[in-house]
């Protein structure tokens, strides 16, 4: 198995980045290698400032970089010897298994749909956020910023998407699949989602067990939360929020600690045609190794095949 | 001053309305009397059984009550003689100031806009929530409910009246009013958050800030949070889990504390000639007590009449 890493994607690459692929890399199954991508030279300094030898791990090196702030479409045409336009290459050659970058959203959104494609019959991709639960179980949310608007087959497409990816990511039968919304009810709820209810409702290959609430969303309702892009964006980051609020306060405790963003590192780009991870553009070396860690089992779990199978 | 309670609304009602008015008796300066609206019997057999000699509370029979499952418009036309729907006709004719109830909030919404109406001018009234802040203070977000989908316009104009009402309520000068959405940036975010940004902007009555996210709820960025009152409704309710979280995990933190529902006990709705407030079908007797103290508040701030006055 081969995990690519964009050493340069993120506001302390390649720093941050090169030191949690040298923390993951000793952690790793000897099944897996890293691919690390970006300026070799760079790469290099950082693992001999840490005495690292790299033997599970391969270096890819990329002349340019696309920063933060460009624009995606544009910079991945201008930019194909960039890290991200390279890791998408090898992804789509299928010389690696799965490819990880903190670097400009975007451009790894575009990036998966211009090269590895959505899988057929795929609205929308989406990004799948892991949410910490209470129990100490994770659930997925999805959308959480790929698609601010959402139509209500978009919706009901992530439901059938999100059952897949988490009952392979996670190994459970039959997730629960509920809908993100204002009331418990069936009618309840924005024309959207009251348009969105019935379709999760009769799709007989997920299990629906209706509408949760925004006080749910730790609690363990659900193991597949379906949400646009919009809310679940601004529910994930309150969310996350929750860590920043314990150590500016100076409490403590097991179960806020996972809603900090390095306690799982990465996000899933799911419904394309291979495996992406993206990572918060603040990145530390804690969280791109948690985010290789998940990286590994996301490959093993073959989810994107399980659903390109049930679409086709 | 006459702040006018309903007894009958919420699911612990009466005894924990009574019980809270009973509270709230003790507390309230010596210009406010509580007009307890319900059943005469019940109201009583509660005082007796709290030894409660009500000297600033006066009790108003209602015969019927709203259930909390009945259908708003319906239930208002066909129980005149409701305990909300004698409220709003107090409201109307001025006998009271402000009208408070935990009972169905459809209902209390629909009341406001027949009886009290939407001042001249204004679109759609909302519910505005009020959000602890890590610092101590408080911010409002509007919609948190009433509105689910809402056009530009309308959350264009939710800017204006919560400045206003923020200012009067929090008594501040210029309240910094950011719109809620997914990335700083000013061309981020949905189709309506990206139409909204520029009428905020143009606004050259409020001081508009700009965007914030989802991390930004708690930690005193704006005093007023412009949203759609179903993003408002999903992270309102997240934010009010993080006490309940608290409470299961067993830590205890003193800001984490003031998300719990009962620290303000109720939100208001604006855009309306006069002063509402609902709150939580499960509302405590310290919820309803908290709730009349912000409710004195309100009533002093007399800011549904500056906004009717910046309105025409």
């Amino acid at each position: 198995m081969k995990i690519a890493v964009d050493a340069m994607g993120g506001d302390l690459a390649p720093q941050a980045i090169v030191e949690g692929v040298i923390q993951a890399a000793s952690e790793l199954p000897s099944e897996a290698r890293i691919v690390l991508i970006g300026r070799e030279s760079a790469i290099w300094d950082i693992f001999n400032q840490n005495n690292f030898t790299p033997t599970n791990v391969d270096v890819v090196h990329a002349e340019d970089v696309i920063e933060m702030g460009e624009h995606p479409t544009k910079a991945l045409s201008q930019k194909p010897n960039s890290s991200i336009g390279i890791g998408f290459k090898l992804l789509k050659e299928k010389e690696v298994d799965i490819f990880c970058s903190a670097g400009n959203t975007g451009a790894m959104h575009v990036g998966a749909l211009f090269s590895i494609k959505a899988i057929e019959g795929i609205i929308r991709p989406a990004i799948a956020g892991f949410v910490p639960q209470i129990d100490g179980s994770y659930s997925i949310m999805l959308d959480i910023g790929a698609n601010a608007d959402c139509k209500p087959e978009v919706l009901a497409q992530f439901g059938e998407i999100g059952s897949i990816f988490a009952q392979y990511t996670f190994q459970i039968d039959k997730p629960r699949v509920a809908l993100m919304n204002i009331g418990e009810e069936e009618q309840k709820g924005s024309l959207t989602t009251q348009a969105t209810y019935p379709l999760l409702k009769q799709n007989k290959r997920i299990n629906f067990i209706g509408n949760i609430e925004g006080k749910d969303l730790f609690t363990n309702k659900a193991d597949v939360i379906v949400t646009d892009g919009f809310t679940g964006n601004v529910l994930f980051k309150l969310g996350e929020s929750f860590y920043e609020i314990s150590k500016q306060r100076g409490f403590n405790d097991e179960f806020v600690d996972q809603t900090n963003y390095e306690s799982i590192g990465g996000s899933s780009i799911i419904g394309v045609n291979g495996n992406v991870m993206i990572a918060h553009g603040i990145s530390s070396p804690v969280a791109i190794k948690n985010m290789i860690g998940w990286a590994y089992k996301q490959v093993r779990s073959k989810a994107y095949l399980h659903i390109a199978q049930a679409l086709n």
